[in-house]
C-alpha cells in the first residue's frame, strides 16, 4: 500500500511546477534528488555526506557511526484507527528510505503540473547531500495500552515485559510535557537542516494521524559509536563515552544490545530498547568549580581523559587503585566508577547522545545539557540499575537536573522495500 | 588592563593539572591549543575549519563568508560600575583573539598545577578546529540609557540617533524576556560547538558583570555574504537571500552596511548595525499550501529560485511584467516585490540569518523558524521602513509571527591586541 500512497506523492511533485509556468522541467527535477551532485563527483559512501544503507537487519542509526546533529522527536497517535497507523508506518518507511537515500520524502520524476496540490517535499533539503542522515523509530509503552488501560491498536499483549514504566529515580525533575510518547524518530545526520527536513516531512505526512508531543535537537554528539571515532566532549568539557559500547564489540552487542529470540519479544527480536534523558546542566555552577573538584566528580583528567591515577584515555580503570593517603584514586562517589561494568553487574550502555543549548532560562543562565540516548537489550538490568545506583550517589548529581524521560521498543530493521517499521508487531 | 587578567587566567590553566598529578604535562599542552591539530596538516585558512581574522577595520562575522551555525546572546549588565563594563570589554576582545584562533578563552601555557582554581576555559572546543569562529559585538540601546532614563555608565550622549527604539510593527507579537539587551554576541562557525564554547566562554568571563537576558541557536544559514556561496534555503524550503548585499559589492556596503563620517556617531565610524528579528514560523501550515499559492506568496518559484516570470535565480526582478491576464507575475503583495530595493527607495541590507528549530510549541506543532539578523548603515532609512511595508502587505505574514526583536550598534573592528571592544565609545 505504501507504493500506491508515494506514487500519488509524486504524481504532485514539485519539480518545475511554477506558477508561471516557465521554470525548466529538466532543471527542476535534476535539482530535486539531493544525492544526484555527489554520485557525479564519485562520494564514498563512508564521507560525512555520503549515504547509510536504509535496509537491513538492525535499524540504522544505533551502531552506525554516531553522526555529528540529532532531531529527536515523540509523537502521539490520535487516530483510533489501527489500519491508518499501519498505513502511516508503511508511507513513513517508503519516504525514510528515499530521504535517507539524499532523495526528497516524495518521489520525484513524472510532474503533472498540479500548482493546487501542496508540494511533496518541503524543500528545505534540496540541494543537500544525504549527509549519513539515519531515521530510527521506536515505540511507547503508551502504544500498546493508553493511560486509562485501553487497548488503543489490538497490540496490549504483544506490549515486551521489559517495555516499563522507568520508575521514579531521585531527583527527577521531569516535566510530562516533554517526556514519553506513543512513537519516536531519532533523525541523526551530518547536517542539522537534513536532520530537521526528515522529522518535519514525517511529520507532514502523519498529519490526522499523529502529532508531535516534544522534539529536541541536539548539535554535538558525545559518544562514539565506532573505534574509528574520537571520543568527543560533552557540555562539562570532559570526554564522554571512552568506554562506551562500539560496533565492532560483536559478541557485547549480541549480549547487551541486540534483543534475542528468548527474550520474550518475538517480534522484537533484532531490535532494542532506547532510554532517552533530557538532563539539564548546571554549567554556570560547573564553570566556578574548581578543576580538582570537576575531576574527582568525574573520576577522570579533564585535559586527556584518563581515569585518574592512569595516563592514557583508553588505560584501563583501576577500582581499586588507592593514593598516598590510602584513599581511592578514583572517589567513591565519582561518576565513572558508579557508571563502571563492575560497579553495575557486568551491565553497559549503547550511548548516543548529544549535546543541547535551548536558548537561556530566563534566570540568566543558558539552558542547556545533554540529550541522554542509550540502546540497550533489557532496561530493567542495564539502564535500571545504573540509573537508580548514580541519581543515589553520583557526586555529579549536584549539577545535573534530569527533565524529560522515555522508553522506547524501536523494532527490528526494515528488510526490503516490501517490509516497513512495525511489520513485525502489526501482522 | 586586559594582559593582567589574562595572564592570571594562563596562571591557572587546564593543561596537565590533574588531580592525581600524573597526566603529562607537555602532552596536556599540546592538546589544548584547538588550533594546533590542523596547522601541522597545512591546512588553509578559508578552508571551512580555519580562522577568520579577528582584528581589522571592520568586525567580522559581517562581511566574512556566513558560516552553518549561530549561537547569539543577548546580556543584561548587572554592573553599575563603568570600569568594570570596560574591563571586561577589554577581557572580551582578548578571549575572542584566542578563541577565534582557535586557541582556548585563556593563556595556555605555564601551568602552575592549581587544582583549587576553576579552569580558564571550559574544555568543550578541545580538539576541535577554528572552524571559522567569528565573534561579533553590539550595543543596545538600554546601554546608553536604562528604562528609567538613566544614564548608567555615562555614555547617554554618545547614543547615536539612528539606535532608535524600533517601532512595533503591525501583528508584532514579541516577548519582552527575549527582546532587546544591553549588549550581543553573534558567534558564527561551521561547528556549533564551537560557536556555543564562544558564548559560554565570554558569558563566564562576565559572570558579576553581564547575566545572560536570552540566546539563539542557529543552524543553517538562509543567507549567502558572498558570491562563492551558494543561496541556501529557507524553513519555507525557497531559497533566501538571492539579492543580498554581499562581501564584493564595495560601493553598495559604503553606502548601505557601514556607519561612515558624517552619520552622527564619530565612535561608530566602520561599524553597521544589527537588526534581530526571531520570527516562528507555521510551517505545518505553510505544509498544506498548494505550490502555487507559496509561490505566488514568495514571488519565486520554488524549485530554482527564480523570480515568477524568468528562468534562473539570478535573473533580474522585473516587477513590470503583466501575465496573460494583465496582472502583474510577481503579486503586489509577494514578499519579493515587498523587499525589492525598488519597492524601498534603494534601500537593502545585509542579512545574515539562521533558521532554527526549538522543539516543539506545546500543540503539537514544531517551534521553529527564521532567526532574522540584517546589518545596515542606518535602520531609520532600512530596517525600519522596508519593516513596515511588509508588516503591512506582504502576504507572507499569514504564515509569520515576529516573537522577538533587538537593535545594536556594533562598533567598528578591534584593531589589535592593544585595542578592544567598545574603545572608541568609553575613551
Amino acid at each position: 500500500m505504501s507504493g500506491i500512497k508515494v506514487s500519488r506523492r509524486g504524481a504532485l511533485a514539485l519539480a518545475g511546477a511554477g506558477v508561471a509556468g516557465v521554470a525548466g522541467v529538466a532543471a527542476g527535477a535534476g535539482a530535486l534528488v539531493r544525492g544526484a551532485v555527489d554520485a557525479s563527483a564519485g562520494q564514498q559512501p563512508d564521507h560525512p555526506s555520503g549515504a547509510v544503507p536504509f535496509y537491513g537487519e538492525h535499524q540504522a542509526g544505533i551502531t552506525t557511526p554516531a553522526q555529528d546533529r540529532l532531531h529527536f522527536v515523540a509523537f502521539d497517535v490520535v487516530t483510533k484507527d489501527r489500519a491508518r497507523l499501519v498505513d502511516l508506518l508503511s508511507e513513513w518507511s517508503a519516504a525514510a528510505a528515499r530521504m535517507t537515500a539524499g532523495a526528497d520524502a516524495g518521489v520525484i520524476g513524472a510532474v503533472s503540473g498540479a500548482p493546487e496540490a501542496p508540494p511533496d517535499d518541503t524543500g528545505e533539503a534540496l540541494g543537500l547531500p544525504p549527509a549519513g542522515l539515519t531515521l530510527t523509530v521506536g515505540f511507547g509503552p503508551t502504544l500498546f495500552r493508553d493511560a486509562d488501560g485501553r487497548d488503543r491498536f489490538g497490540i496490549a499483549d504483544r506490549r515486551p515485559a521489559a517495555l516499563v514504566e522507568l520508575p521514579r529515580f531521585p531527583g527527577d525533575a521531569l516535566r510530562p510535557e516533554i517526556s514519553g510518547g506513543d512513537l519516536c524518530v531519532q533523525a541523526c545526520a551530518n547536517d542539522p537542516q537534513v536532520a530537521v527536513h526528515a522529522i518535519r516531512n514525517l511529520a507532514r505526512i502523519g498529519m490526522g494521524v499523529v502529532t508531535v508531543r516534544w522534539s529536541q535537537l541536539g548539535f554535538g554528539r558525545t559518544s562514539s559509536t565506532s573505534r574509528d571515532q574520537a571520543t568527543p566532549r560533552n557540555l562539562f568539557g570532559f570526554k564522554d563515552g571512552t568506554a562506551n559500547l562500539k560496533a565492532e564489540d560483536a559478541e557485547l552487542l549480541r549480549q547487551q544490545l541486540w534483543v534475542q529470540p528468548g527474550d520474550g519479544a518475538a517480534w522484537l527480536e533484532g531490535g532494542s530498547y532506547l532510554v532517552t534523558r533530557k538532563i539539564r546542566m548546571t554549567i554556570e555552577t560547573w564553570d566556578r568549580t574548581s578543576l580538582a573538584e570537576q575531576e574527582a566528580v568525574v573520576g577522570r583528567t579533564k585535559g586527556t581523559g584518563a581515569p585518574l591515577g592512569a595516563s592514557g584515555e583508553f588505560d584501563p580503570i583501576d577500582l581499586a587503585a588507592t593514593g598516598p593517603d590510602g584513599t581511592p584514586r578514583i572517589p567513591r562517589d565519582s561518576h565513572v566508577r558508579l557508571a563502571h561494568p563492575d560497579s553495575n553487574s557486568g551491565a553497559r550502555l549503547l550511548r548516543r547522545g548529544y549535546n543541547f543549548v535551548d536558548g537561556s532560562d530566563g534566570l540568566g543562565r543558558l539552558d542547556a545539557g545533554l540529550f541522554f540516548m542509550a540502546y540497550q537489550r533489557d532496561p530493567r538490568r542495564q539502564f535500571v540499575p545504573i540509573q537508580t545506583q548514580l541519581a543515589r550517589n553520583d557526586a555529579m548529581n549536584e549539577y545535573l537536573r534530569h527533565v524529560s524521560s522515555g522508553l522506547f521498543a524501536c523494532p527490528p530493521g526494515v528488510r526490503d522495500a516490501g517490509d516497513f517499521w512495525g511489520r513485525t508487531l502489526f501482522t
